[in-house]
């Protein structure tokens, strides 16, 4: 999609880019000048219920971002909040998956009660870039029994392959915003 | 407040109580099973707006869970969220705070450009036990120039103290639901 056909310029136009974050070379989009204005953060959340292809039962969050957008939508789609997080932050049983991060490897969790196998859950981030956590939160969501109707991001980049991967995976992937060329 | 008077009641019965997390002698008042919950959620949000005691301009949440009630609270009260975070984790420049832990010391930071002096904020969280982060957010935000309307919670441990330290400090503090004695 070319910058000139995108269909959310102006939220696009609230997300700020900081360069060399977290490390040089890194153009860090920052949505929290998008959160900060009220217009802004409502339209977001508006079209990313349009978006939505069916009945849910879950929202999905991935921490610490993807918990603004769980929160946001699950009152407009009549569906609960479901917390996935860094493991160890849990307090009940929880099931668990790994997935590599450039040195070494990362762990989320959910706790094993959350829900019953056949739960409806879309997964939410603020943005996908090479989509090893979302990938993660696919198979630990499939592990406990859900039916991940789909995943949906603020911000895709696109060049990095993450929803590209959730497609491969079977997933239903979009996202309000791309930054081609990252 | 008695259990007998609980206003709240249906919402305090899908909080889970977990024993000896994170460590031997807490109970651990869990709100992931209300956030699960599609009416139980919509309404802690829908009682947390409407005590809401005038105008505000930004919902202030305390990294993560925070952010959970920040950004369900912004649409309705046609407010934005800001991000008050564990330090480093933000990509600009920053204001921090620093606050104390049993053992050491922990900080948290918001974007020093966020907003101008004069902002209206309602700071939230999901539980108030002690008040230390609560506090610490509360002086983060004075020092950034913000006047802090009050602060609302989903769950206060009175016992503990933090409600009563944060009203101590000026501000109007107000939970949905109390644990008496924690």
């Amino acid at each position: 999609m070319s910058d000139f056909a995108e269909q959310n310029a102006d939220l696009k136009a609230l997300i700020r880019t900081i360069p060399d974050f977290p490390k040089p070379g890194i153009q860090f989009r920052d949505i929290t000048t998008l959160l900060l204005d009220p217009h802004g953060w409502a339209t977001a959340i508006e079209r990313m219920v349009a978006a939505v292809s069916g009945p849910v039962d879950l929202i999905a969050g991935i921490e610490a971002r993807g918990f603004l957008f769980a929160a946001a939508l699950a009152a407009p789609l009549k569906a609960g909040v479901l917390l996935i997080r860094k493991d160890g932050k849990l307090p009940g049983a929880t099931i668990a998956e790994d997935y590599a991060l450039e040195y070494g490897t990362d762990r989320i969790a959910i706790h094993a009660d959350a829900f019953a196998p056949g739960a409806r859950v879309l997964l939410v981030d603020d943005l996908i870039a090479t989509g090893g956590t979302a990938r993660a939160a696919v198979r630990l969501l499939h592990k406990a029994g859900a039916i991940v109707t789909q995943a949906q991001f603020l911000v895709d980049l696109p060049e990095l392959g993450g929803a590209d991967a959730l497609r491969s995976d079977g997933i239903e992937a979009s996202a309000l915003i791309h930054f081609p060329g990252h």
